[in-house]
This record gives structure tokens, sequence and C-alpha cells, in this order.
């Protein structure tokens, strides 16, 4: 195995034994295993999804369906666990970033040198 | 410093130590140390970026465009230096991508539990 594959895998433990990782997945589950909760956050990602999609096709997005996304979204802000859910979810995204930043940083460093 | 932190930074180091991030930056510094090839390839960048950036605003990409486009692509693939360098970045590509499919495993299992 090589060396960067070997640190890649003891940050893919590190990830998995995080206290990030595993609050996600704690209120992942909860979520998951509400069936009311489930539904509530499948409907929100669904359109987002919808949303995303249409935006990056480029295609118009209506006034109804962007009141239909508003109301999903305060939907399911205000339900306790899909909250928490979403806030978990933000820290492990924070960490990804902070990793990915972490890593390319010999790229950045390679292609920032001709600038200026 | 976190288990998190510190994986990431050894990775970091071992990207930094590889054989392909060196054939990377030797690549690029070739390339960069010759104004003409430098050149060639700032206008082939500069062409990729501008029809990336239409592409994603949904602005029509003109028959003109493509054409011109082509016309770059050819020319730096011609070009020794720059063909080399495409050919070590596409390398540092891979790895970066296994590198990320590798730490996202945890992510993916969680979210693919539900399916099916
Ligand atoms: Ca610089
Ligand atoms: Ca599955």
């Amino acid at each position: 195995m090589s060396a960067i594959q070997e640190s890649a895998q003891a940050l893919e433990q590190a990830i998995r034994n995080s206290e990030e990782f595993n609050g996600l997945k704690d209120a992942y589950d909860t979520v998951m295993n509400d069936e009311i909760a489930k539904k509530m956050f499948d409907d929100f990602r669904n359109t987002q999804l919808e949303l995303q999609q249409k935006q990056m096709q480029g295609e118009e997005i209506t006034e109804e369906e962007v009141e239909k996304a508003r109301k999903v979204v305060e939907t399911v802000q205000q339900h306790e666990q899909i909250s928490k859910l979403m806030e978990e979810e933000q820290r492990v995204n924070d960490l990804i970033n902070e990793i990915s930043r972490t890593i390319t940083k010999p790229l950045e460093e390679l292609y920032g040198s001709q600038e200026g």
C-alpha cells in the first residue's frame, strides 16, 4: 500500500471515529427511525434537489416553486430532530471542507506560484 | 491537534512527497519557464474557463467559440511539454479523486443505508 493510501485510510478511520461523524449518524438514525420525520426530510431533500437541477439546467423556477420550497424549509426547521440533523450535516461538511483545504495545499501552492 | 487534523496533515505530506505530485510540479515548471509554452497554456486555460462559465450560466456558446476552443486544444496537444503537463494533471486528479472516495466512504455508507 502506498503512503498516500495508508494516510487516506487513517484519515477515513479518524473521520469514522470523530465526534462530528457520530453526531451526524445519531441524528440521521433518529430521523430515519421516525416515519413522519423521515417523510418530511425526504420531501425537503427532494424539493432541494429539484430546484438545484432546474437551476443547473438554466430552467425557470416559478414563484409557486419558490414558495413551496420556502414552506418546506420552514416546516423542517421547526422539527427539532430534523433541525438537529441539518446542524450535524453542516458540522461534517465544515470538517470535510477543512480536510479538503489541507490536502489540496500542495496544488494551491503550485498553481498560485505564478500569480502577481 | 485532533486525530483528523493529524491524519489530514500526514496525507498532505504524502501527497507532497508523491511521484504524482512531483511529476506534475516538474511538468508545470517546465511549461512556466518557457515563455511561448506558458502563453499557449494560459490561452488554453482561459478559453476553457470562459466556456465553462458560459455553460454554468446557461449562456449560448457560438459555433465560432466551439471552433476556437477546438483549435486551442489541438495546438496544446501537439506541444510536447504541455501534453506532458496535462497528463500529469490527470494523474494527480485521479489520485485526489481516489483519496476523496476513500475519505467520504463513511458518509456514503450512512446515506446509502436507507435505500432499497
Ligand atoms: Ca502567488
Ligand atoms: Ca443501501
